[in-house]
């Protein structure tokens, strides 16, 4: 997705307020962390949860201010946790850019990290709303706990249920929060900050679903990583869990459930089996059920502009292609 | 310290209460954050931070239940922090204990850090007080970024200025902030709560001093790490300091002050030289300067059983013997 997509035009220039603020969180510090967030910046990434932030909050009234602060607070805490991820995972990429922990000791990581979720947290209090500040430190919890779950959990086990923790913890919880919390934060009344809080998780729940198609369907090329490298890794995710429920008789997908192991040969079948079956389809149409229900629910907002970013962000997030 | 020293007995109950909240951060979270946490609570520490936060809000009149919950988020950003340090030196021990990460892999000793603090985040956010917020996330940007000074300055050189610096981050600002935000939730004037946050400052710097101190003094058998680790890991501490000033003829010395680094025999001269010196005299003083002036700020207090407590907190803290 590009920064210039039409839909996300109504907040551009609030986007560009929301860098300068996260730019300046390095200021009065060792200049290594301006580099740092120099750094992590410029390797850009959608901003669609700070975008997601200034949406709803405009369209409920918020003052700009406050939300310029929250939105920044909610992409520095995501870069926080992007930042260990990486270091955790010996990434060296992302999004096409060096990560961090490729070019700086894992210590220096570590500690740029934790700064990041200093500074993110400084940001939500200046929010000045204590319900703010208590969803967003409840929100690191969640986000925190899944990264420990899935790295404890027994290698390639999953079910359905485990799978929709998962990805709330991973990707839902943020988008919920970036939501939620513009609402709270807006003059309006407790049922719209509800409404708000449920279209957040049901374009996050979206775009997780999404991006685990993608790691199916997308092009090595474009993706930078192998076709079915989830699988791989040992990552059940969803059109896998949908293959294995429909081939009992694909006994390297029932080996999989079971919590064994495959080779690398096994994998490779069953990754293209599950590119081939109609997995990705069904996948793709619980993905477009959370953004109906998102739909629905910002249904009786008034017919503004701003309503309707909302509705094209929630319909582009089930047609992303890579 | 023990927990049982006299002074600390007017709170000896709360701290349990605070034990028991850090231990319940755990609970509906993964089963293996409870193994990590009961681990680091159990290696003990002297609890000396959130004594000093119960003691000052108990004698100011805060309320018991808000001081517990403060005490235990200010332990467990401590915690977190320890947890990460222990980490980025490679630390086997820690108070005689095996460290997290000396039996977890990395990545599970880094998120385990980041739960800790989120929970720290959420405990003060549930103090429902937005200046102790801003107060405790401003705290852990001073932290970190004073490690990453550390981890960034250039090996073996200092001066009394970056020393200063340098203690305030480490350990000052978490006494400092220990102390304040005991005030600030307590019915009390804002001279007060400046008196208590300078009182906090105060035995904080003298505290490291102290250790620093010791760092020359103790006995091997009981620190557990050889006579003058700070400086064989190019660590300038005050005593370091002082007796370069005072020798200009000791050409180690002055190599040590002007960036150069030195070879193991040349390292273990000069701290024998240091111990012998009256560097470690003029660097107690300078500790005990610090508690005259937490002394004369609580002169004021009234005179009751908190008061004595704190006055013999502060003495403890330059009588400390390893």
């Amino acid at each position: 997705m590009s920064n210039n997509a039409a839909f996300l035009a109504p907040v551009q220039d609030d986007i560009q307020a929301v860098e300068a603020l996260m730019r300046s969180q390095a200021d009065g510090h060792h200049p290594d962390l301006r580099t740092a967030l120099d750094l992590l910046l410029s390797s850009g990434g959608k901003r669609i949860r700070p975008s997601l932030t200034l949406l709803i909050g405009k369209m409920l009234g918020a003052s700009k201010d406050r939300l310029i602060i929250l939105a920044a607070a909610i992409e520095l805490l995501h870069t926080a946790t992007l930042v260990h991820d990486d270091l955790i995972d010996g990434s060296l990429l992302r999004r096409g850019m060096a990560t961090l922990n490729s070019q700086w000791s894992p210590g220096a990581t570590v500690l740029t990290g934790d700064f990041l979720f200093a500074r993110a947290a400084n940001l939500a209090a200046d929010t000045n709303s204590l319900p703010v500040m208590k969803v967003f430190s409840k929100t690191l919890s969640v986000i925190v706990n899944g990264e420990i779950s899935q790295l404890f959990a027994s290698r390639c086990k999953v079910n359905r249920e485990d799978y929709f923790k998962r990805i709330y913890a991973k990707t839902a919880s943020l988008f919920e929060t970036s939501a939620y919390t513009a609402a709270m934060i807006s003059p309006v009344d407790e049922d719209t900050v509800d409404t708000m809080r449920r279209y957040g998780y049901q374009i996050g729940m979206a775009f997780q679903i999404v991006d685990d198609i993608l790691d199916f369907t997308g092009e090595q090329s474009t993706v930078g990583k192998p076709v079915g490298s989830d699988l791989r890794q040992g990552l059940v995710t969803l059109p896998a869990l949908h293959y294995i429920e429909k081939h009992s008789d694909d006994t390297d997908a029932q080996a999989l459930i079971n919590g064994q192991c495959l080779n690398d040969t096994q994998i490779t079948r069953l990754v293209d089996a599950i590119r081939c079956s109609n997995a990705i389809q069904i996948s793709q149409d619980e993905a477009c059920n959370f953004v109906q229900l998102a739909l629905n629910g910002i249904h009786n907002q008034p017919n503004n502009q701003l309503r309707q970013a909302l509705e094209d962000l929630a319909e582009y997030i089930v047609q992303r292609k890579l």
